[in-house]
């Protein structure tokens, strides 16, 4: 194999960086790979906008059939974003026998196993590291690293946006609304900031993981999920004041056959490795059966570390190609999968309400939690300023997700009650 | 190949530990691998000693060449320890062209390079993550994930019997010789404790990341050792009061083409990653040029940690024999080592001292750290009770070592200042 040839689909932020890579370590990637990597073609929407890289002029192509039916390129790197089209050209490249480098999580999280499985048909590569944590070896440690270990949990933060809002927020008194502001002018959240901040993208990333960590075909509709758009600084001050930090937290579970995957504000002890994850970066803290807690941090996103998780792959599916293995590291789901109901996952929960402040109020909400079987770690009781009331805050004892929910409504019409503000999952305690 | 045999050199801990798997978990191991996996002897001082795993008699032998000249044998797992012997063990089987998977840290800091030589002579594979860091797949992450960055330091937290030790000196205020033997009495320290607490077994793990990580022949005689047995708790103290924890950090840092590698007791900033890297955990910190910063954090010995990241290697080398690629993945240093002078060594230090208490002493010290050019960020005095001095404890901003350790004895010579206490690296501000 005299050398390798790689179209690039997409010349955005990771697109540039990946050309970036490639240019600049030439040497070094020609001795680690034994062969020299060569960018074919990259696809663009417009051939002549102003770019930060020249390249020559007929490297760039409008016409995707250039690299996804050209016989001259090997491996087609898709780093185009969006769903559709991605994955046509993607099934397409496949078909032409070429391998492929992804960095789409949403295409990944929706549509994976067809894709992996369309790889396998045609003896191909499909590698994905980019599209879960950046700069972070997750897939690849989840894929090798831990191949000898069964994974019973992993807890992530796996979104920079919203960990970037709920750090500032710990850190100054301001609302989520003027963090949401910073973040947009600074560029840590997008415009249309919806994917993030509902938990949708942490969501699919969590879905990626779940696939490869268990082997199952697990999908977005297995997710519950919550963004955090509702998280008060008063929650953030409780749960400071209670010894916890909040964070958005994807859990991912199997335990008997069972799954349970959720993206939801957490509550984890300040001591917690995760709890001092802050600003844009990412972290996965894993939990096997032999190997006890491991965790995986770094950026989370970002032009080089995406770009540099791209060329990894990139160098792996070059060793693969030097050493005639490729396709045969596909990962298809092996397992079925079936969702924990909610008696079955069991959680401490925090909780904040307002309760009237007089005599044999906080009675009647402690002999609700009794008679509901719900034991309390943990609570904080303060005036309301100005207010006839009190705010409570509680950590309770270990309960499940059925009886918790239960109680809430309970809670919510007992008289003495006047509102529960929130209440989110604690995680991290064992 | 119908199947792949294994002998292993060692039946402790560790050896019990991967039998253990191996048993344990042939079908869901055979799925990965597509090959069954057996053990065919294992090397025991004594075949009659009482076990807690049975096995046929006639797995056992107190003779070495039943395993390292056995042709059946296709994979030989070194978890004996020792040098001398285990050196000259590997390098036979490597001529047998077995391939070798070792967990032994101390040889392969003093004798790496010949052994992956040999290795690479003999086309076999050898692989070591369980050397450093038990659980934690660190050295496959520098040798695979990171593979597309190039790293400019890296900062770890890679002993447990130390790391227990000050983090629980930092919870309760008592003595290191208190906490030594409250740690080797719960078996976190071995009763001659000398390698761990001194920094040699970080010093070992330290040179073979490096060598990893910067394909540098890297060996214990360019690292800058010293362990934790002089600190003591009012470091600990004033430490917490300026904000910041004290562990005892390896730093392996390139640039320039020369190197820098230390064990040393050092001040991290309490929100840093590293400072909430509690007990027996280890974890290593990698500055990346492109990925940024990445943590490895997991538990960094024990039985299934250690052995399961045995298991992972021999996965490897099972899929590697498989796929006719053994020997190819050798990673033999390719650069060559040059130490920094001390004067390109910067970065920011704590100092504890006893001063005088009388005018004008303080306003001498802080003007030999002004001719030395050397500015302090943080500063803390308090009276020494029932003496007629003051205990002051200083963050300076960077500097280099030359230049510090050449105030430190300045300093110590100082009429008013009675005795320096102690004084520390700081490290990840930036």
């Amino acid at each position: 194999m005299d050398h390798v040839s790689v179209g690039l689909l997409g010349f955005g932020t990771v697109g540039t960086g990946v050309v970036h890579l490639l240019s600049d370590d030439q040497e070094q990637l020609q001795q680690r790979t034994g062969c020299p990597i060569q960018i074919e073609k990259i696809l663009v929407r417009d051939k002549d906008k102003a770019r930060k890289i020249k390249l020559d002029d007929h490297r760039l192509t409008e016409n995707v059939s250039d690299i996804i039916d050209n016989p001259n390129i090997d491996v087609v790197i898709e780093v185009m974003g969006g769903i559709d089209e991605a994955r046509h050209y993607i099934l397409q490249a496949l078909r032409n026998k070429k391998h492929v480098i992804t960095a789409n999580k949403d295409l990944m999280a929706l549509h994976g196993s067809e894709l992996l499985e369309a790889a396998a048909d045609n003896h191909c590569d499909l590698y994905y590291e980019a599209s879960v944590g950046g700069g972070i070896p997750i897939i690849r440690s989840l894929r090798d690293g831990l191949a000898a270990d069964r994974i019973q949990k992993m807890i992530g933060i796996v979104n920079g946006t919203t960990n970037y809002i709920l750090s500032k927020m710990s850190r100054q008194p301001v609302s989520y609304q003027e963090m949401l502001q910073e973040a947009q002018a600074l560029g840590f959240a997008e415009a249309d900031p919806t994917s993030d901040v509902e938990g949708l993208d942490a969501a699919r990333k969590m879905v990626i993981l779940s696939h490869l960590a268990y082997s199952i075909p697990a999908s977005l509709e297995d997710v519950t999920i919550e963004g955090i758009t509702r998280v008060e600084q008063e929650d953030i001050t409780y749960s400071k004041k209670l010894g916890y930090t909040i964070k958005l937290i994807g859990i991912a579970e199997y335990e008997n056959e069972l799954i349970d995957i959720s993206v939801q504000p957490t509550l984890l002890p300040a001591h917690h490795p995760l709890a001092s994850v802050d600003n844009e970066y990412n972290a996965v803290y894993v939990y096997g059966e032999s190997c006890g807690e491991t965790m995986f941090y770094g950026p989370g996103a970002g032009e080089l570390p995406t770009a540099t998780a791209v060329v990894s792959d990139l160098i792996t599916v070059v060793k693969n190609l030097s050493l005639g293995i490729t396709g045969h590291h596909i990962f298809l789901p092996k397992l079925k999968k079936q969702c924990k109901p909610a008696e079955a996952i069991s959680s401490q929960y925090f909780l904040r309400m307002h309760v009237l402040d007089k005599p044999g109020a906080f009675s009647k909400v402690s002999h609700l939690f009794k008679e509901q079987g719900i034991s309390l770690e943990k609570l904080i009781q303060e005036p309301l300023i100005g207010d006839e009331k009190a705010e409570v805050a509680i950590i309770t004892h270990e309960t499940n997700k059925r009886t918790f929910e239960n109680t809430y409504h309970l809670l919510k019409d007992l008289d003495v009650v006047s509102d529960v503000k929130s209440y989110y999952r604690v995680e991290g305690m064992n």
